[in-house]
């Protein structure tokens, strides 16, 4: 295999510990009794069927901040939070700006990009993607992704979209998520893949269930032994 | 005035020395008697009527590797390299991507980035904008600009989609540059200015007319003392 020419990351859950930072900024607010966990759980699932309304041309493209806040309202009801005043709904859509990185994130970009362009290719805006690379110290080179190609993964405008921007074809970049949907995407247009197991993504003890054999380019336990395992 | 969110640059210019690094590679190519200085300024020289094609709609949006590989080998012939191979022709358009920074830039952007969001707005293209930072250390938050919107500086939407992707208003970003009209084409969208002084831009002891009194809200000799002046 030839060297990869850039890196580009999914970066929830790849990069960042989306649900460890959602349930502080909840229990931030102090207030008693509500299962944060479980409403942290039950906002990441709507995220894939909000995806499709868009991905599927039902409603225009609308960003993250939109999507979130949308499912935020309509689950807050079912956690005793119906009455939760605007402020704080507002603080906890921002929360997804504002989600660390996994303890190894900062340090395996770093080395990669000594050897890399290392570029965002998340479903995250721009604005959002700049607001956690500040707070997470993810160096990239790029924020690429949905808002470049109006268009949100696994469509394939947005991995080509991406790749262009760095004036690369398909097979000069290598794509790097911890979720297999995302890599057989990736590599239905043409980029090499890199899968990261990120088994407490959904909560300490968890699970990932890693891809099919031969189904990526690379299998890495955290984006240290990425960096290692592509000699940076 | 209320502190900016945001810092946007221009880069050919006032973050990069674009003339030196291209009398460097012409030199680097070890061909005599070619006035390279002479070369680099009309090859920049060709620049605003280029753009001025893209602008008008006259043909559709192509990016910088494209006009300066046009606009040189429309050049080569007066300076007596009409015979001028392929590679080194492709090597004098890739010089754009690997130009120094002025002797502030990085440390000055470094000091920026600790208290702002900083971004490229440059008419660059996303790729040649990714190679200039990593070759120059400009360490952005996100690459902006030109290719994002599909048009070219002064066009407002240039300015304006940058600072959408940002999420700001315009009045919360500032644009920063060394050339007046870029700034008061920021200003009429909305963007607060700062002026940086580089009378070198032309070559060595050359100058560089500063804009109107009262026409930008901040000027400075550079980008260090920019940081100053903004508490950075």
């Amino acid at each position: 295999m030839a060297e990869p020419r850039a890196l580009m990351f999914d970066v929830f859950g790849t990069c960042v510990d989306w649900r460890s930072g959602v349930i502080r900024a909840g229990e931030e607010l102090g207030l008693g009794g509500v299962d944060w966990p479980a409403l942290a759980d039950a906002w990441r699932g709507r995220y894939q069927p909000q995806l499709e309304t868009v991905r599927s041309g039902e409603r225009p493209w609308v960003d993250l901040d939109v999507l979130h806040r949308e499912a935020l309202d309509e689950l807050l009801p079912r956690f005793g939070l119906a009455d939760l005043p605007e402020p704080q709904r507002r603080e906890l859509t921002r929360s997804w700006h504002r989600l660390d990185g996994w303890p190894d994130t900062a340090e395996g970009l770093g080395r990669l990009k000594r050897r890399f362009v290392i570029a965002s290719c998340s479903n995250g805006h721009i604005a959002l993607s700049v607001a956690l690379a500040r707070h997470a110290g993810l160096p990239w080179d790029a924020v690429l992704g949905a808002e470049l190609a109006r268009a949100y993964k696994p469509q394939p405008e947005v991995y080509l979209r991406s790749v262009e921007a760095l004036g690369l074809e398909p097979a000069q970049a290598m794509m790097v998520a911890a979720h297999p949907g995302d890599l057989a995407a990736a590599a239905a247009c043409g980029l090499r893949t890199a899968y990261v197991h990120r088994p407490d993504e959904h909560g300490p003890g968890g699970s990932a269930e890693p891809p099919a054999a031969g189904a990526v380019d690379l299998v890495a336990g955290d984006l240290i032994e990425l960096a290692g395992r592509l000699g940076a």
